[in-house]
């Protein structure tokens, strides 16, 4: 069975408290997806604001839908400016809502049943002229359906015969139990045989993943959903579970790189500045995490015992075995082009994960960081030698003046070199010293160009005093790698990373895994 | 119809990644789950260590469940010393769990069917006769069946014959969709009709709610879960999301003060040191929150639109959040206990929310900082008088030294007062150094703790030269609020932060929705 999987983090997942995405961080999230094999992948209104037209014209795809609503009660589609605009983002794929229920219609659209009707099929009608494929959001149709079947199902029909290629059934208020969103998904794939139907759920009834499954049981081939399940209110249905269960566990056919799934959702999350729940299905850091001693003991004689599918197959880990044998086959794969001769028995390879392990408790993090894990790896292995020391630098930040001065003092072989730089910040003033100081060495630092910059503040409860951990990924055309620092202090943690990203430059041993 | 709730918080939910019960926090929790209606509580094995043996003595309570395991194979029930313990406990309900699973017989266990089987009639048989309820928790019960119907049905028979009051299914793995849940719950219920069955799931396939509902659907009367999902690797079933869908929605009996729902939630999640998930249904502190502008305007109207249930009956509340996509009634609906003059269609109305959108153009969130958004209003209200002034503010930070010093200026009335103070990251010195400035003026400000510090680069590809957003939470005892700062400059963004939060709480306006 080919299922096809809608992702609208973008977009519904941005209505969650404390999501806001930037244009970057919109690009980012859409190439995740997208190379992930997600089918669709919901960007926002690109008539809305100027951010979302920016990313629509920059991400052209047959993966990227624009979102938008059905016309005005009483104006003619061909008249109404949010659709015309909507036709005119050039996306293949136009989503539009409207509305199901007769008590959302009569209350809140003040509008009678027929303008309704006339709404959903006249603007369907009026993309389906302009745009290659029309999908029809049917708001509130399981509670709609419940107070008057026969309403909901001529809202359906309406956008149907009108033309639209997908008909997606929405728990707009999320309340509905997994019984009812099968009976009602029933009912819409029988009223309308002959085109595509699509679910999406909220969860506030917790059980918006089963509803999903439920759906599907019932007929439906498309299935909305956020990638980590963000969204308003208590979220929508967990995307990266619904698809984890269909294609592990429920017949669909393997039309997403599983083996990618956890470390999507870790970048996700990420991008979003949002930890991820480390219980969250199949991708959560505690996901295949066994404490009762009982447990551990069953899952080394036979991982089956107590985990449902493998680890492996959705790109996680099992994280009794990380601590030991796993973890140093991981090393050593890791470092096998730098340090041919590390293996998972090494003592070496032992001492270096270890190393990493009590660096990890302190708030680094290496996953990503491959710059700062091979610099360690390099000093510990003893082939490690810097080709700068810091001398001293010097931060001051003056308010109102807002003036942000940097001296960096660094030393090369026995010669001391000072620069002293504004900038319009601490660490950017630091940053324009130090790589002035550099370059008077080291002309190639000027091929270097850091491309971004992450801060992440590991325990926030301690306030201002909280450890901080910044991370920068550098470019140099060739290559791209990430450096990571950690302190209190972020301009320390920042510095930290800075002289790791540029010693990776200089030192240059080349690529890992 | 009447459930009866049976929480494992302090035993499974102790499981999880990071959980770690005290006497004194198992003690709390218990008091909590007890006084909401919770009907039965397992408090652990109190044959295992001393701490577990004491929160025994001390709440002995007819909720309080004592839990273990069957005899050891081989070993003869009144001879085993786990099962001798169990019963001298004082408890009036000991719960004991058991293999049912061919496998996990064989494998794990290695021992024959039929000595399984022996060993849970025996230690059924054995402690119901010394105890006034026993249950028996299936392990695997699900899985087993899947393998072998015929023998996971004869070892809820055998727990049945030998006295067992209540059985116990258990989906152990988490992998059960909530269709087969239904369908072999009640072949169960049908095998076993005399005795009273219940449900145990975990949530690795997301779905632990949805077979919770199923099993009660299918003729069960007993759910047990963690109170806010805790468990090992991905949970157990959330039991506040289950109680609340099967008495507002599910037609069972008003056992449990749903009123204090929410208001327990928070607790748990306080004492067992976790952030609770603003996302969890009925009881997070976004389950009612609504960012759209469409959905806001409507909730306004009629709150029924976009919710399932009313928050009020779970002892939650609606807010509304404010973000670009917020309307102008969402801004008048927060202002109305500050500003109660203003409406949806007031001029400052809108200019406040156009002023909002500006801002959050150049990298403010206003949704989660209602600090910062009350001040904001009040000097657009032109409602603002400062409390004090910046003179100036110098920031040194040197290496390797690793001093960071912070000189702060502020005018009060007249009157410049400046201190100096150092700290462990320029940001922590100039909170300090503000903090002891104000504190000559205001004595107040030392009941102000902040209690979150959360920074975010908002275009992490400028590099180190990108805007910064801080949000910092703060609380006096009585209140918290948060407040928000953006700058290319860390520091500055952090001043800004830190001065909202210190004027909040001195111009003082009180809550807002």
């Amino acid at each position: 069975m080919r299922i096809e999987f809608y992702d609208t983090t973008l977009r519904d997942g941005a209505q969650a408290a404390g999501i806001s995405y930037s244009l970057s961080d919109k690009r980012q999230i859409f190439g995740l997806l997208s190379s992930l094999g997600v089918d669709l992948i919901e960007g926002g209104d690109p008539a809305s604001n100027p951010k979302d037209a920016e990313f629509f014209a920059e991400c052209a795809s047959s993966k990227l839908v624009a979102f938008g609503s059905t016309c005005r009660r009483g104006v003619p589609a061909c008249e109404d400016d949010g659709l015309k605009k909507l036709a005119e983002t050039g996306a293949g794929t136009v989503c539009i809502f409207g509305k199901t229920s007769v008590r959302h219609v009569e209350e809140v659209l003040k509008a009678t049943k027929e303008e309704n009707l006339r709404m959903i099929a006249d603007s369907v009608r009026f993309l389906k002229e302009r745009v290659g494929r029309v999908i029809f959001d049917a708001e509130h149709f399981y509670d709609g359906a419940e107070e008057d079947a026969d309403y909901a199902l001529q809202c359906l029909k309406a956008a149907a015969e009108a033309g639209a290629d997908t008909v997606v059934l929405c728990d707009t208020n999320g309340g509905t139990f997994p019984e009812r969103a099968y009976a009602l998904t029933k009912t819409a794939v029988n009223a309308i045989p002959d085109v595509k139907i699509g679910v999406h759920f909220h969860n506030d009834a917790g059980t918006a993943v089963a509803n999903s499954l439920a759906g599907v049981r019932a007929g439906a081939t498309h299935v909305q959903g956020t990638f980590l399940g963000f969204g308003e209110r208590c979220g929508n249905a967990n995307l990266s579970t619904v698809i984890a269960d269909l294609i592990l566990k429920g017949g669909c056919d393997r039309t997403v790189d599983l083996s990618a799934l956890t470390r999507t959702a870790h970048a996700v999350a990420e991008i979003s500045n949002v930890k991820l729940d480390p219980a969250m299905p199949y991708v959560g850091a505690a996901a295949f995490a066994h404490k009762a001693g009982m447990h551990s003991d069953a899952v080394i004689k036979d991982p089956r015992t107590f985990e449902h599918v493998s680890p492996e197959e959705v790109g996680n880990r099992d994280s009794i075995l990380l601590s030991e044998v796993a973890g140093r086959s991981a090393v050593a794969k890791k470092l096998e082009t730098l340090f041919p001769s590390l293996d998972k028995s090494s003592p070496k390879t032992k001492e270096i994960l270890d190393m990493i392990k009590l660096m990890e408790l302190k708030g680094y993090q290496f996953e990503g960081a491959d710059g700062s894990f091979v610099l360690l790896a390099e000093k510990m292995m003893n082939a490690f030698e810097p080709s700068f020391e810091l001398e001293h630098y010097c931060i001051k930040a003056v308010k109102p003046d807002g003036v942000n001065t940097a001296e960096v003092a660094i030393r090369v072989g026995g010669e001391v070199t000072s620069v002293t730089e504004t900038g319009n910040g601490p660490v950017n003033a630091l940053d324009k010293a130090l790589r002035a100081a550099l370059a008077k060495h080291f002309p190639q630092i000027d091929e270097v160009v850091l491309t971004d910059y992450k801060v992440r503040v590991v325990d926030s409860s301690a306030a201002t005093g909280a450890m901080v951990r910044v991370l920068i990924t550098s470019s140099d055309k060739k290559e791209t790698w990430t450096t990571v620092g950690v302190s209190t202090d972020i301009i320390e943690a920042s510095w930290s990373a800075l002289t790791d990203s540029f010693e990776y430059k200089l030192t240059g041993r080349g690529r890992i895994v």
